[in-house]
Formats: C-alpha cells, sequence, structure tokens
C-alpha cells in the first residue's frame, strides 16, 4: 500500500478539492434518492406533483428555505474558520473529507447504532472501527473491545464505570461464594489484580453464580462510598474526571490529584507518595489515570513508568485499574507503526522519519520518554481515544478500547451469555454501554477514515507527522524570536515548554517588565482580540485560544517559565498565576519550510499590529 | 402563520421533493466552500494545482473513492428503508428535510457546542432550542432551561442525577449550617420539597455559603446508599433506567417497578401502596417518573393524577422529584396548543381536530386521560423528550427539559456565579451537562425544524395528527378483521390494546388454537420474515418489529389480550409471555383515506402470503 497524500484528504483552507468533493457528494446524495426509488418500484407516489404547485406547499417550501438560509448565514458570519491555519486555538483543524461524506452520506439513512435492528450496516462498522483503534493502540484484537462514544468525556465516564464495578466485584463474590476469596480481608478483596478478577468470574460463570454475584454487587446494591476507594488522577486532567466523581457516586473527595513535573507530565515522585501513603493507611486505590495528550499542553505522561509501578506494587498485593485518557494524543501511536503495524523501534522510528522527511532532523522529535509511553499504552487495562480530535473526524466520535472484553458483563445490562453468543445475536450495543441511541453516521464517518487512511506511518501518520512538525516549528521561531522591538519598545515571547506532542504556549511581555500581574493582562488582551470575545472572528489576522496556570493546580510547575522573563519565585507566589496563549497546530498545513516561513512572518507582524493597538488603547486610557 | 403542508416538509419515500433537497444542498455546501476561500481572500492556496495530478495525490483520491463505494453499497444493500410506509417497526420514518439540510450543512463547519468558543453560533440554537421544548412543554420559559443531549437515555441520566443531588442536599445543609434545618429529622431532610430546596440554596447563596454546602453534598463526598432512597419508575420502563441506577451508584435494588394496568399505564393504586409502605418505614423517596409515550406500547401514564398524588403526599410532608420521560410522546403536546401556543380546553381540540380533519370524528382521539396527562406536564420537575423521536430529526438527538433552572447548580462544575451571570459569560455548556463535546449540527437541525415547523397545531401538530391518524386506522383494520381465511383455513389477529397514541401492537393466530406458545411461534416466525432475521429487508414486503409481555414484568395486564384469542387465565399462567408484532406509525403516509386502504389492502395480502410460506415450511418440516 501506498503512503496517503496528505493534501488530498481534506477539502483545504481554500476549498482547493472542492471539484472532488462536490462531485463524490452528489453521487452519494444520488444514490440515496435512488435507493428510496428502488424499494418496491411498483410503490404509487406518495407526494403528488400537483401538490407541488399549491400554496400551502411551496409557502411551507418557503418557510424552509429562510430558515436555511437564516442558518447558513449565522454559521458564515461568526463560525470558527478551523481550516485555515490562521486559527491555531482549540483541538481543530480542517477534517478529513472522506469522514466528511461518510457522514453526510450515512445520516440520509439514519442509522441507529443502540441496536442492530437500527442498523445492521452501521452497527458493523462501529465494531470495526473498535478493533482498528485497539490495533493501533497495542491490544490483543481477539482479546480487546472497542466502540464509539459521543465524545471522550463519556468514554472516560464508561472507564471509571469498568473501574468502579471491577474493582469492587470481590465483595459480592465474598457475599455469594466465601470459599472463592477464602479468608481474604477486605483489603486484600479490594487489591485483586483485574486479570486475577476477571479469571475468577469465569469460574463463577461456569458454576452458574455469576448473575447471583453481579445482583450483590455495586450495580444493585449502590455506592457505598466507604468502600471505593481513591481514584487518582494527574492535575492536568481532563475537567471530564471531576464530573465523573460526581457521577458514578464516588464522590470528587475520593479524585485524588497528582502533582505534574516540570514538563507537566504526571509527577511519578508523587503518585508513589500518595500511593504509600493509602497504602499505610490500607485504603485502597480504585484506580489511577495516566493522560497522554493533555488538553492544555498536550503532555505525555509517562505510561511506561507507572505501568511499572503498577507491576511492582501487585508483587506486594496492592492493585489497581489503569486507564490511560489518550482522548488527544491516541492517535499519535500511528505515527510509531510502520505499515505492518509493528511498533518500531526507536533508531528504526527516528531514522525513518528522517528519511521520509515526515519530521525534520534538527526538530529532534520524540524524546524517548515519549516514545517510551507510547510504546507501553498496551499495559492499560483500556483508553480513552478521540476521532474527533487527532482522528480529524467531525464531532462528535469518542471511543473507548478495553484490553479484556470479559470486563464487559460487569456493566452490561444482558445477562452475561448474550455477549459470548455474539455471532448468533448481532450486537445490541445499546445494552454494553453508557448511551443509548447514537448516530450510525459517526461510526460510518470513523470507519471510512480508518480504511482510507491507514492507522499506522503511511496514513495518519503523515497527517499527524506534520502537525507535530507544525507545532515544533511554531515553538522554535518562538524560542529564537526572544526579543524584538515594536515601535522601538523592546518585548519578548518565550514558549512554556518544549512540546511532547502539537500543542505550543508562549506569552509576550514588555521587556523589562517584572510584573507577572502586568504581563498576564497583556496576553489576556492579546487573546481577547485573537478570539470570540472582540466579536465575530470572519476579519481577524489570528485566531488563538488561552489557558491560566495557577499555583493551586499546577505547584511550581510554571517557575521555570516566569523566570525567563526575569520573574522571581517571589513573584510567582505572590501572583499565582500566569495567563498563556495556547495554541494547537493540528492544521497540516505549517509542515513545509516555505509556507510555514511566509506563514510565520505574517503571524508575527499581525501580532505586532495587535500589541501596538493593545499599547494605543492603553495610552488613551491613561489620557 | 399558515398551516405547514406536511408533504412539503419530507424527502418523501420515493424521493419525490428531491430536487427542492438537492438544490438546496447544493447550495448550502457551496455556501460553505467560497465561505472558506473568502476567509482571507488573498491568503495562498496550500494544495497547489499541480499537485492534483500527482501519482501519489489520485491514489488516494481512489481510495477515497472506493471506501466511499464501499460504505454506499453497504448502505444501501441493508439499511432499514424508513422512509417508506411498508417499514411498521420501530421509532422510525422518514425524517424532515430541513433538519437533514441543516445537520449536514452545519457538519461542513463542525462546531463543537462543548464550549461557547468552539460554536458561537451553534450553542445559541441549542439554548434557543431548549427554549422552544420548555415553551411548548408548558413550562415558564424565564425559570426553566433546556438543552439537546445525546439521547433519551443521557437525558434521563441527567433527570436522575439532578434528583440525587437536589434530594440528598439538606443532609449537607445541615452538615454546614445546621440552624438552617433547626431539628429536622433525617427523614424531614430527605423529605424536603424540590422548590423548597431551591429556595434554601438562594439564601445560603447570598450568604456565601453554597459552595460549602456542595462541598458535602454527595458529589464530593460520594454516594451513601443507606440515605438516597427508592426511586420510583413504572414496569413499563425504557431500560436506560436500569443502566441509571448502576451509574449514579444508587444501586438497582432501589429502583421500584410499579405495575401497569389493562391500559399498559402505570398502576396508581399498586404506585399509592408501594409509597405507603416506604413512608410507614420512613424510606424516602427519591423519585418519581411517568412515562409519556412507553416505547413497547405508546401507553401515556396519567401524569395528572400522579401529580396531584404528590400534592397530597406534600401536604404530610412527604416529598420526591418527579421526572416524566416523553422521549417518545412529548412532541405530541404539540397538537394540543393552538396558533399561539395556548394548551386548547378539551372540547375546543376535539373541535378543531375535527374540523380541520387532522384526526377523523370516528376515530375519537384523544381519549380524556390522554388530554389531561399532556395537560398536566408542567406540573414535573423535568422532562426527556427526544427530537429524534416525533421531532423527526435525524440521529442522534435527545433532550431534557427542566422547570427551575437554578437546580443546575447542583450538578454543575463551575462555581455558582457562572450561570447566575449567562449574559455576560457564554454558556460553557460542558459545565452544566453531562456529556462534554456534542455536535453543533444536532442542535442546528432542531433548531431548524421548530423555526420551520412550529410547535403546535400549525406546525408539528399537523405531523404527529397524521401518525395518530394513521395508528388509529391500523387499530380500527386490526380489530375489524377479526377472523379470516388463508387457504381455506379460518385465522384471527387482534389487537393489543387501543393505542394512547401511535403504536399498535397485534397477533395472529390459527383461529381454532389455544395453545400460546404455538401462537407465540406463529408470530415469531412472522416476524423473523418481516425483519433483518431473514437477511437484508430490500426485498421484504413489510417490516415490523416485536415484543414479548411477560408476566414478571406486566402480570396479568395482557390477559385481556389472550382472551380474544379464546385463551384462558391458566393458560397465561402456564405459559406466562406473549409475543406480539409491534408496530410504530411515524409515517405521515396512512393519513389519507385513498392511501390507506390501497396499503391496507396490500399490507393483509403480504401477511396472508407471509403466513401461508410458514404453514408450508411447517409441513415440510413435518414431512
Amino acid at each position: 500500500m501506498k503512503n496517503v497524500d496528505v493534501d488530498a484528504l481534506f477539502i483545504g483552507p481554500k476549498s482547493e478539492n472542492r471539484d472532488y468533493f462536490k462531485e463524490m457528494m452528489n453521487f452519494l446524495v444520488d444514490e440515496h434518492l435512488f435507493w428510496r426509488r428502488d424499494f418496491h418500484p411498483n410503490d404509487p407516489e406518495y407526494i403528488k406533483i400537483r401538490e407541488r404547485y399549491s400554496e400551502d406547499f411551496m409557502l411551507t417550501q418557503e418557510r424552509m428555505t429562510e430558515t436555511l438560509h437564516e442558518l447558513s448565514s449565522r454559521l458564515k458570519e461568526s463560525s470558527m474558520p478551523w481550516a485555515s491555519p490562521r486559527y491555531l486555538g482549540h483541538m481543530n483543524s480542517d477534517t478529513l473529507a472522506v469522514a466528511n461524506l461518510a457522514y453526510l452520506t450515512t445520516i440520509l439513512y439514519n442509522p441507529n447504532n443502540v441496536a442492530y435492528e437500527a442498523s445492521p450496516v452501521t452497527t458493523a462498522l462501529e465494531i470495526e472501527a473498535g478493533k482498528q483503534l485497539a490495533g493501533m493502540l497495542g491490544y490483543d484484537p481477539g482479546k480487546s473491545w472497542g466502540h464509539i462514544t459521543c465524545d471522550g468525556t463519556v468514554a472516560n465516564y464508561e472507564a471509571l464505570w469498568l473501574a468502579r464495578n471491577i474493582k469492587t466485584i470481590p465483595l459480592a463474590i465474598k457475599e455469594v461464594k466465601p470459599e472463592r476469596v477464602d479468608g481474604k480481608s477486605e483489603w486484600e478483596l479490594l487489591n485483586i489484580p483485574v486479570g486475577e478478577c476477571l479469571d475468577m468470574l469465569d469460574v463463577l460463570k461456569k458454576e452458574g453464580l455469576f448473575e447471583a454475584v453481579k445482583d450483590r454487587s455495586v450495580r444493585v446494591t449502590g455506592v457505598d462510598r466507604n468502600t471505593c476507594g481513591k481514584f487518582l488522577v494527574p492535575q492536568s486532567k481532563h475537567y471530564s474526571w471531576v464530573k465523573a466523581a460526581d457521577i458514578f457516586g464516588i464522590g470528587q473527595e475520593n479524585m485524588v490529584p497528582i502533582q505534574v513535573d516540570e514538563h507537566f507530565r504526571m509527577d511519578l515522585k508523587h503518585l508513589k507518595q500518595v500511593i504509600d501513603g493509602f497504602v499505610a493507611d490500607k485504603i485502597p486505590i480504585m484506580g489511577v489515570v495516566a493522560v497522554v495528550g493533555t488538553t492544555e499542553e498536550g503532555a505525555v505522561d509517562h505510561v511506561d513508568l507507572i505501568a511499572e509501578m503498577l507491576e511492582e506494587y501487585e508483587r506486594d498485593d496492592v492493585s489497581w485499574y489503569f486507564h490511560i485518557d489518550a482522548a488527544y494524543g491516541g492517535y499519535a501511536r500511528s505515527i510509531f507503526l510502520d505499515k505492518d503495524g509493528i511498533f518500531m523501534e526507536y533508531d528504526e522510528l527516528i531514522k525513518s522519519l528522517h528519511s521520509e522527511k515526515l519530521v525534520h532532523r534538527d526538530i529532534n522529535w520524540p524524546k524517548l520518554p515519549v516514545y517510551s509511553a507510547f510504546r507501553a499504552i498496551p499495559k492499560s487495562n483500556s483508553v480513552t481515544i478521540d476521532p474527533h480530535k487527532m482522528g480529524y473526524v467531525p464531532y462528535a466520535a469518542g471511543a473507548i478500547v478495553i484490553r479484556d472484553k470479559r470486563i464487559l458483563d460487569l456493566i452490561s445490562y444482558f445477562a452475561a451469555y448474550v455477549f459470548e453468543k455474539e455471532q448468533d445475536n448481532p450486537m445490541l450495543l445499546g445494552s454494553y454501554i453508557l448511551e443509548g441511541s447514537k448516530p450510525g453516521a459517526t461510526a460510518a464517518a470513523v470507519w471510512a477514515s480508518h480504511k482510507a487512511v491507514p492507522l499506522n506511518v503511511s496514513g495518519y501518520g503523515r497527517i499527524i507527522a506534520r502537525s507535530v512538525e507544525g507545532a515544533a516549528r511554531l515553538y522554535h521561531s518562538i524560542k529564537k524570536m526572544g526579543e524584538f522591538e515594536i515601535e522601538g519598545i523592546p518585548f519578548c515571547i518565550h514558549p512554556l515548554v518544549r512540546p511532547d506532542f502539537n500543542i505550543v504556549m508562549f506569552a509576550f511581555n514588555e521587556a523589562d517588565n517584572t510584573n507577572l500581574e502586568r504581563m498576564n493582562d497583556l496576553n489576556r488582551k492579546i487573546y481577547e482580540k485573537c478570539s470570540y470575545v472582540s466579536g465575530p472572528v470572519y476579519q481577524d489576522d489570528f485566531i488563538t485560544s488561552k489557558t491560566s496556570l495557577d499555583a493551586e493546580t499546577y505547584g511550581e510547575a510554571p517557575l521555570p517559565f516566569i523566570e525567563q522573563f526575569g520573574m522571581s519565585k517571589d513573584e510567582w507566589e505572590r501572583v499565582k498565576t500566569v495567563y498563556l496563549l495556547r495554541s494547537c497546530v493540528l492544521t497540516p498545513y505549517l509542515a513545509r519550510t516555505s509556507t510555514y516561513v511566509e506563514y510565520w512572518g505574517r503571524l508575527i507582524d499581525s501580532m505586532k499590529k495587535i500589541i501596538t493597538e493593545i499599547s494605543l488603547e492603553e495610552a488613551a486610557q491613561v489620557i
């Protein structure tokens, strides 16, 4: 299979590929319209030709047309121009043409993946897409399972649901069949490894006791907050975890935040310290979450070292559920897979990235810790991965992939035997997942993307390498720029941290300003001019996003950043928050040298113009 | 405003309105493509013309095209022909053209309603759509709030989330500010009415204590299954409620099923008996759910009488959260609203339905209990209502509407003040709802439908009246048919129950057979021939769905039905389950006499043919 040509995959910022897009769309819509006609060709037309010329009919069409004109006008006036490289804010860019076309055409057939009966085609596509993701993430395709969720938040919910129900099931086993867990204390029961639990449940299934156990488990009895234990997440976590703790009845005080280090990765020393504290007090640990691609910084946690830590603790009979929130970063594992789907050795990877010019030599990506993290992903129990982020699929498509599909029985609405007989009983997805009715169209979009763009270095890897390269270029330009002048006044710009992935955070400052509040204020004003805050963005030269890092969440991690601006630890402790501009570089159009150089020149000119405007406005206010 | 012409609103079973659809779609897609070009018109094209003729580029396009051809072929081969009146199974039919067009065009702009910043247009449309639904359901538009969920299941989850968090909040108040609930016992605290709770919280907000209370509530401390109480749902409930009890940590044993009566409506005697039992034992009742349009039978619970019951109990200081699951039936409230949105008096309604020929006089719909139930909907605390069911919008769009929006603070991720300042802080929807990222496209589809098709008798009411009329015709035809002959052998057909709404359930039997198992077997075989079970349905004459009613869930409610076939109570108690064919008549094309008569003739001929086939197959097996 040849490599994909990334430029053929998108509509393009200037609708460069519009002819192909329109031709395919017309064809697919015609296919649908004539499919309707061909269903029992002799059936009568229910809407008669003469009716179409009645006044009521035409008035109704007018009303529909006016509604659609209003919608289209509003969309054009205020929508975010994701497709343009001038947009470098949230996790958005152009999306795959094939995904859009698959989505659009499938909506017309309107399948509902809640049940096979309502989606004979797209339920199969969803299961296929899940298998494809499982393969990319390194799970055993025969044992694993995955499906499309409405978003990463719901995928995280399902992970917590699985963790809660599997980790507490030994208590129910003890109640129903005490001999099975002979003499084990509550502490020991709550520390049985996930795989061991599933094996025990297999035996109970054979004995016909599984349903009885389920009936004494948390799903039937309700949560007892005293036995759930703690759920450990890095401070850099997505806020869906906080919502999850509320929803699943675990309680937010049992969701324990772990500090991040200077790379904004989970601090393993702190993690160990927290775990040791709980172990000493015999408080069980329900789960640990590692993040691959934090939503703020794009940081990649040390998945490999966290997995090793679990192995070590398990030798001492302490165990927990291990989930990876790779909603953002998951698809980047495609870069590391050769055309046969084999995870490349580090040297081989670097050689291939350089020789195929996917990532420039001087950019030196990925660093070994990032490589090792991606390699270790299959050591987790489950992974959240969002097609609508680095899968370049339109909203809303998240996904969860599970290493050992036997665990589904812990959340399934049906008795266990149904899933085992999957071959005979087509999937009633609604019984194994959190959602009910769900669009087959998103599943089709994800499936079509994976089919047209292989989940390895020949396909997705090429798109995502462009994104990583674009981010690295931006980081280096900012780093190199350092100080510059605007109308004779010296300013400076510094990046927060070398990106693990594709997010660049940075801030401007007057070169001689050492007041952090003033610096924050400048960047807030820049953001407002580069966002919806100052009105519709259609005339904006540059659109970005922002974030604030505060001492409460991030401790001293932001200190090295503000020190670049000549500010001290005292200033950090005084202000305790730093405001940054944040650019997720998903766009595939900043990877080429010629394009990038022109772009950067234009960008920095815009920024200078904006800072000048701000200075003038401030001066006017003083007067 | 003139009445809509229903026939102009759909693409049509034979794509009758294809010219309009294609013209609008092309226009809307062009609008998008040129909007991309017009964003900074001077920006360079990033995909160069010469590249399009490179081999890699063309190969990539080929791969995309092949993928889309495969998708389209698979969709055409096995999709369900919802648009044809030959499909009378699940809650599906043709969907509104304006909804499809709005959905398709909005996907191209790819807004994400999780945050205003990612959806400046469609977040506003979602809020508007929520207000429109609140208005239709009779809530005070100034105090209520609604939003689009990915489905009815998630809307039900949010209702349970609200119920759990508001009903247990007095325990947290007692902890933080005991004087506020001076001397109240736990039982009394757990029986404070929802409105009273919200007023107390308002005072605590003013005192600056609200966040402290939230921090001692279930969301932070986790669920204590001993204080949650019971959640009462009719036996006819959707299975999402069983999943919800697991997810929210309440436990399925605390979700108490209430029997249904011979109309498949919640049995109020049993409800009262269960409540009295819990009250006697001082076990609190967290919530009661009434269903408007059960998913199996389309039955409408006595919302008015259930609301009255709550008022009565509140006089004795017993109170609960009252939710209505109107996922299926909610939109039918539009029939009862005149053009100004006023809920019509019964006589006026009947007069208007007959004089405008929306529902034929001899069909005698709605009966008073159904009318009274719809009238009382605004007495609930919240309502689930699915645009992708009777809103005729493509998947996946559910919705929840909440009577008193102050309650959102109980589930919100943010501190309370943010929501109050909605005017200044554009909605960050992700903080007030269960989901995270969510498609702006579905919100646009719902909004556009409500805009083009008013939510009263001049708009949606006309579509839904056609559906009700079609179902009533089918019911009467079945009832009238009774006995008939196939090749000299007498058969019979009977309907389950006169539909409250638009679902018709029925079964065939050999006229002289009094063995329920044999009858069940016949109908199962008919279903298999009229569904995906016998392979792709594209050649099928008729496609339907099925259900089984069993004694465990339905008690004796199905008895009158099997008695029509000459079967006794003994036979019911022996077999304990009856298999039925189930037709949701959403199609708007069976309301006209001429169309319907032709259709019924064709349908019954197909059924006779199928029964003959089954007889021949049985005979062949015997030989």
